[in-house]
């Protein structure tokens, strides 16, 4: 049992089956580069206060470069007896350097080892995460770029309620992704505390210099209870609920266009690069992308669930249970970082359908609550004015016409206050010209917010 | 575009990054056997109805059957391009048969193809699942057989209550899991309806023969609506739910054994091989089996949250969305099947410590309930009985003595019924003895079901 | 400290805080009658082996029942003092009868006794909704019976895919809620097991009769096993379960109702009286209806989660974290049975709107699989087939014409297999008849079905 | 009809089932104070920008706090006809100021009414919530400081693993209620976002000033995109993850301290007034608001997926299904609040058992890795030390003794660096005197950091 770190008191060998069953190789093995990172940089703070020579230190560097080398390049050797990706790298340092392989590990243990691999990956994939958020933010921007002047129908109860302006509704979800952004740079200001040195749980009576180690990995600053961060995996949580609301967004949005994209609505023209076909219906064109964003939503949550399930009423400090943090994070950070990929490609292809959506724009009296407001401008009561427009709004229906086309006595008729400048008011185009406050469909309202967009957009990191 | 069995009215090529989002070859590649099953059943009803010749039949059912052998021994080639399993199937039979491969989908849709498939392959995962849920049945049997005299401190609210025979203890386990059978049972029982021949969404109106189907692949009926089939998920939910319970009731015993397992309690003699070891603390012999059964419970949970949201509002019928459902099945039914399987080697490998635990019987007076009965029978009201014997334990706790111990003048003190026969309602053996109602910790009680069980388990499925 | 029923060896006062904090009266008072009706038959067996006189059963048994009257009149004063409903009825009882109130609590424990009512009340919600499921079922029947000639567009990916009839599509939820009620019989069957008598963990040494209690409650048979039913929450996890299928159900018809009625489709009138305003824009008429059923879906899957949660790691027997299995269990089914209702209200007054969905059943190339399959009828390969279909649509789509619209010569030059019986399979109506198989929506298929769901559903408990 | 605020077209009464199955007064009437406040700020501009005189609005203002305060006295009717608190405010404003109630509703939308009266809730909620996590901080303080210098087992797995300080220990659980203030605090920055004056979805064309209403109210800006602002349940969501993370730590916490709380570990003594008894069992005293505090995780997680459930696949802007985001948000707050609150009374009532607990610090060989780590300084690599020390750990094993009870020569047998100054790494006070590293138990460091969260905490907003 010699070959197991930990075998020193133990007189059988363990089951084969429970190789199998407790073996994480199979999934941590993506930790490799953090892992060979924060060994580095471990060896080199032994080597400052003495716990390792310089030379030493500058064995074990050449030799976790080339380990690292040699897993990147898929030339390096798994195997489930090793149980996990530091085992499997201090077992070949080992190999390779003896005893002094086996100093490594002085001052750490694998608890805190791996939190602060986690960590960094972590802290990596959110980086990547933020470029492709604004990857999409830029894409959604090109879209109301190209769409400038088109008027939508905006919905609610998905039934039309008021015009709106296309880049008013793309500026929507540039705004949601950027609440997005801001909620993953909390989250990673806030995992950015190092683990290492808190050795299994109490810390160490050797005398290591955790700050150099935060300094040289890019921490903030070092974790300052050791029960603390051995048991902490808020920061994974956390990510994993960001990562939630990316794919909650995403979501919505693909709803919204599965049904744009349908031959009722027939608002947007999809590339046959993102659809599919049906192996029995020749003519079907599915926007199978757009569906399976969405229901990869579902994989988001499941993963979050998870990992508030498997944390629920653990003792301090780490429990092995905590092994399986890793699946679900690995699992929403790829399904969420392709999902946003995808998105891009998906929103830098799409066209809206002009004419159809223009042809109908008629429907659905888009423009009776600016009629409403008409008559509060000119002093009817709020209530009042809703009771008015009701009414012509069924006058309309019974006549199949739009209110625009109501005769002004009609109007008058069923209020006085309104007068000729109605007109002004009437039709969606009026409608949305109409439109002054703050954050409104206003044109120039939404003119100023995509020049600002634009302008911030342009310094994204991935820009 | 041709490749693509839905190429025909495309223009454009697929974007790479869309077949890389959208295959599902990486994980249905699993449902190989099963395709092949199906699609040979296909083929045979196929040609009883006239849509295939009875030599191209064979010609279809000797090719399958050589491409499922290439599967299974890793000698097929898989590649995203071709989506999923049945399009490489499909298309490594028309390479080799031309057109006479192509005809194999008559009257067939991957809708309903894949429907099938996943039925079929979960239903073989719950009769395995059985299997194993009936071997670790027969491990807590046999460990109630093996600690057959052991008393036992039964708990609620995790503070002592009440003796109870390990045997007890044991069977309480062998109830939850016959209910997962149970609940199994009948979860397969209402997926055993055959899904093939709905084809797309709305059946065909090609002549085929469905029941004859049916017969062949063991399903017990066929869905009389072709757009309920299409849409419906229910199988997989269900199974999944039965998944999760199993997962919760190991939680629960996982959990129980973690307890034991500590130096506190020190009721649990796990063997090495079950164990492991820590790579900082040279003294540690770990749970890890127990705590990753326990933590895994998580990832059953998560699978079964992600089915849950993926089929929410989803309007009929098949949507791209439920190609998601997989994953979730097959992780759900290998952690499950683990953990039964671990669980059984660590039931039949445990043995409890009876000398720790019979050198704390004493403590936490195991028998006032006892001792309140006795009140009972002698005619006090139990609320009655109910104070007397608290305002004794209080008595004893300040002496620091036993129930037993009092003097019977002390006990007639707090209560002029007690007699001297009272000796026999005192001490943890005595109280174990005297119970008697069914269902109880009673030794002939307990001796009875334990009987009955061995009876029922041995003609276990995987017996 | 005398007044709680536990009170005995505890010198202080329980904080003010901590009864507010750990009383379940606000919820658990729901149980009342289930309380009453177990502890009338848990009186009569005391009666009956001799632990009451018949003369005390009577007189406890009349005060019960006047108790549970004054509840159901809402003349019984509740307080959190008195912790929960079980601690209600019983001081009421003893404070009438004095010492023989406290003697009903001979031989059980709240354990036992709040397993037994939450089994008895849950058992009644599973009635009152198969009442509700087979309510609407009918309802859908009435509905595809008023449309039964009526084609409409079947979708898959919500893109328009071949068509189907009216009733085929509402038999398709008839046979979804009608595995809801084969799941929720099993699932009465599995709980229908009495747990009263298991005591507090470990069953009584009184001389009870436990058959006879199940006898008279209904229950089927007796728990086994004191330790297993005493942690037992199987049944409400299954029942949560069951409706939490039965939401999604709803929530997939209720998004698609949801997109019918929008402008866009069009296809669905609904009644004012299921229909709200806007308090802004006066001409909307919303599904809130619809939209609150897909909703609350999210709330029968969040009590589902909270009870998985909740279970999650729970060693044996009873903890009180076991207090908080009721409020997601009441919460669930009054969920799931207000929707069940609104659903059949919403159902019943619903009209298709005939004239929209007829003027445009032409477009999307319904009759496309059916002229596929006609080729494949002639003797042409299904993926050839396929082929020629999809270049006919897109020659269609390029002359924005109909498949039969096209001249055969056209036809023919796509492929020589086409004859003038071509005819028959092409426009929809053509479509729809030519469907023959099993569970299609064949005219024949469709209308045996409704038959034979009439039949079925006269039958039904609340018909 | 006209009662309805959206009665105009329609012409038809809605069903009374729909009004029960609709109304949400039931629940979001506890936004009342929150609703008034958010109109009295709305009608102010209004005034400001002459959509109202300033005496009309001096009398809405003055009405409206009359209303509030019949509703904080509970003299204000309420009844499901009027739906929702908005619409009951509004009947009443109109019911006494006619017409001139009516203008109230100028230029705002129930939409983004309510969105501000759920966001000025929430951010209350928050400042509560952070009050009470100082509150327990303090609490958990003031535990470490009066357990200052007590040693007790730490764990790993729930095994013995090394000596930790009691407060060092407590001070681990004020590390994680900080970061639970932190996200809270990043969560009420990004909600304090103004949404009134996104009006129905679009905006109004009302000339409103909705920086004036911004700064009235407390919120640091004004939401861009009325679109994306009518769609947002981000902040919600958000609240309930941060929620999610304060249960989580709480469940940890207690799981913990209800093994404490057992017979075999024995740690921690509870004042009698936080637990209860047993009606059964007259010697119980069970941890039942500890229980509770783990159980209400549950409902916490519970209330998360609700919302993640209710928001996925929802298409802008506004969907009835939103009114089901308040009833989770309710409900976490106050089980979260009072979890806290409870925590707090609990953990101020604790004391350690200080002689059970010194009596048995000597199992476990919570020594080991100090002895390891003398090793190491004495120039052994550290897996060689670790096989060292398990020798010499199953040694003792095998003689029943400590290791600080083994001969100097049997050490030095083991391994001959060690020398006599060997003894002060052996013995558990020896080794936590060892401890050096920032953020371990070494009681300089774990002084250093009790004195810096006493001066943090004094400051703290309940202080």
């Amino acid at each position: 049992m010699a070959e197991k770190p930990w075998g020193g008191r133990f007189a059988a060998q363990t089951d084969r089956r429970v190789e199998q069953f407790t073996e994480s190789i199979s999934f941590d093995h993506r930790l490799f580069e953090h892992d060979v990172v924060g060994s580095i940089a471990h060896a080199r703070m032994l080597a400052r206060v003495g716990l390792l020579t310089e030379a030493e230190c500058e064995q074990i560097v050449h030799v976790l470069s080339e380990i690292r080398q040699e897993i990147a390049e898929g030339r390096f050797p798994f195997s489930i007896e090793k149980e996990d990706i530091h085992m499997h790298i201090e077992s070949a340092l080992t190999a390779r350097l003896g005893d002094l392989g086996r100093k490594l590990h002085t001052a750490r243990s694998r608890n805190d080892q791996v939190a602060t691999d986690v960590k960094l990956w972590t802290r990596d994939a959110i980086d990547r995460l933020d470029g492709l958020l604004a990857d999409l933010q830029r894409a959604f921007v090109a879209f109301a770029d190209r769409h400038r002047d088109l008027i939508l129908p905006g919905y609610t109860h998905l039934q039309r309620a008021q015009p709106v302006l296309a880049p008013h509704y793309a500026l929507a979800f540039v705004e949601k992704f950027a609440r997005d952004r801001d909620r993953l740079a909390d989250c990673r200001r806030r995992l950015n505390v190092l683990p290492l040195g808190a050795a299994a749980l109490a810390g160490t009576t050797l005398p290591i210099d955790r700050e150099s180690v935060a300094r040289e990995l890019g921490f903030d600053s070092v974790a300052a209870n050791s029960l603390d961060v051995s048991s902490d995996r808020d920061f994974l949580a956390e990510t994993l609920f960001c990562l939630t609301l990316v794919a909650e967004h995403l979501s919505g949005w693909a709803e919204e266009w599965i049904l744009w994209s349908t031959q009722e609505f027939g608002f947007l023209l999809l590339p046959d690069s993102v659809c599919t076909g049906s192996s029995i219906m020749p003519q079907k064109k599915n926007p199978d992308v757009l569906e399976l964003i969405r229901g990869r939503t579902a994989r988001v949550v499941g993963a979050l669930q998870t990992v508030l399930v498997l944390i629920k009423g653990l003792p301090l400090a780490y429990n092995r249970d905590l092994q399986e943090d890793k699946l679900p994070l690995f699992d929403a950070v790829d399904t969420v970082s392709s999902c946003l990929e995808l998105a891009a490609v998906v929103v830098s292809g799409a066209e809206l359908n002009r004419d159809r959506i223009s042809s109908r724009l008629d429907e659905g009296f888009l423009d009776a609550t600016t009629l409403m407001e008409y008559l509060i401008l000119k002093g009817v009561p709020q209530r009042t004015g809703h009771e008015v427009v009701g009414r012509l709004v069924s006058l309309c229906e019974s006549r199949r016409c739009r209110l625009a086309d109501l005769p002004l006595d009609d109007l008058r008729a069923a209020c006085p206050a309104i007068d000729e400048d109605v007109s002004g008011s009437l039709g969606v185009e009026n409608a949305v010209k109409a439109f002054r406050s703050y954050g409104s469909t206003a044109p120039d309202q939404v003119s100023e917010q995509l020049t600002a967009w634009k302008a911030k957009l342009g310094q994204g990191p991935n820009g």
